[in-house]
């Protein structure tokens, strides 16, 4: 039985375990200090509790957690590794720059263990749905096809550590840069009493953004917060582009406004918005 | 017959003149010190040459030039239509954010002429096919009528002077956000390599945004340097919002800097990217 630990059982960490599980993998995860409410989503995920020195008796580790934790979970986790007799291969799934990306890859080279970029495009896997694709890349790839066995859309990208990661910025970038243009302009335009008219326009003349924007407003108000750090990310991934990273810079600055805001007047209109945006 | 002034003869200008003109307006424009290219596409769209002081005998005066020169038009041509008995009626259709725009009209009020805020949303009229909206609002919207029968597709927006303009942004900002979006991510995915990758993921899972990158990407490259003062607007629109105008700020230092660069490098790759996109 292929062993994996998956770090941490977050809406996409618990998702993906759930799917492994669901085809004959053994799960493994941290749930010290983790709410109750983590704590259920991991048992339905079919995912156990060990203590971080266990870890190292994995097949794999899966590091799936917020961008602005990467380095500290490879850096926490670098002694249990390297202590390790039979090492795990590491596979960071998350949305890091290619630099940032390169760091932990150092990291968990001192350990001796192998590495894999790793990179999540998509939703998170739902029973009986296909889940989002994973993109790899690195040197130690051979191993990922016992995830791929398992269930995992494995895709190979050429170009070594930092491939994967820059796709997952560039792709992420267009996605979550897009939807902060439209919570930018959808409450601008509200602020100007140009929302109704802006509506009508995009209606008639690019009824796909407005249905894309119908969709992907509400849903980002529950992210806004974690895609502060994912802005950061792909504004250190355009060094050497300062209008560029303005523009990220920018995206981080909104999604931080809207994540403080709570349930407040902006997020308010912008599911007015994607409500009346969804009326045929 | 109704005879309006249209400033100046580019593009758009000279492509709304010529559909006004088929439809049996009488056309004036200003060419002194224009290019002979310019003096032969107003003479195309049957426009006449006169002195600015002559603006002042139209019915209208059509305000289309680059978002820099709206301000500076209008101050030049006040004391003219200050001196007129009857004034005709100034439409300023330029890219303005909402301040902008009223700053405008607090010029033209000065003279006595009414003022109608318009907007162009959409590519210029080609002969025989489906004019840009022109969205209008403002106190004095009644003499629009007569730009409706001569084909405009005119359009009343609620809200006073700064409603058209507000639309205006917002929807300005969407399209050439999201295209300032692209060209940064496509670049950034090209320096490490990803950009292949990039392609086909869109291609699979976003595929009506790759196949509008195709488009749009090829088509910025000659307009790039008359947007960054568009965007420039925009992020003043967008006052109040920090992260909104960094967005902003940034992107026009993107297009800044791709209309500088002219043939060079990252505009090759851009075109590559659209090219490969083309392909089924």
């Amino acid at each position: 039985m292929v062993t994996i630990a998956v770090i941490a059982p977050g809406a996409m960490g618990s998702a993906v375990a759930a799917l492994l599980h669901g085809n004959g993998a053994r799960i493994l995860t941290v749930l010290a200090g983790r709410s109750a409410a983590t704590i259920a989503r991991a048992r339905d995920a079919g995912m156990e509790g060990v203590d971080e020195a266990d870890l190292a008796g994995a097949d794999f580790v899966l590091s799936i957690v917020p961008p602005a934790e990467a380095t500290a979970l490879a850096t926490r986790l670098a002694p249990i590794l390297a202590a390790a007799a039979r090492k795990p291969v590491y596979v960071d799934c998350n949305a890091l720059n290619v630099a940032t990306k390169r760091g932990v890859a150092g990291v968990i080279a001192q350990t001796g263990a192998p590495f894999i970029d790793a990179a999540i495009i998509g939703a998170p896997p739902r029973p009986g749905g296909k889940g989002p694709r994973i993109y790899v890349s690195g040197d130690d790839l051979a191993s990922s096809v016992a995830l791929r066995e398992l269930g995992l859309d494995i895709r190979p990208v050429e170009g070594g550590v930092g491939a994967a990661a820059a796709l997952k910025m560039s792709y992420a970038g267009i996605n979550k840069g897009l939807t902060a243009l439209a919570a930018a302009m959808v409450l601008a335009a509200g602020r100007a009493g140009a929302a109704e008219a802006l509506h009508a326009e995009l209606a008639e003349s690019e009824p796909e953004l407005l249905a894309r924007f119908a969709r992907v407003l509400p849903d980002m108000v529950p992210k806004a917060y974690r895609w502060v750090a994912e802005m950061d990310e792909i504004a250190g991934f355009l060094e050497g582009d300062d209008g560029g990273r303005l523009m990220f810079d920018g995206a981080g600055r909104l999604y931080a406004r809207l994540a403080a805001e709570g349930d407040g007047d902006e997020i308010a209109r912008l599911r007015a918005f994607a409500a009346a945006a969804e009326r045929p």
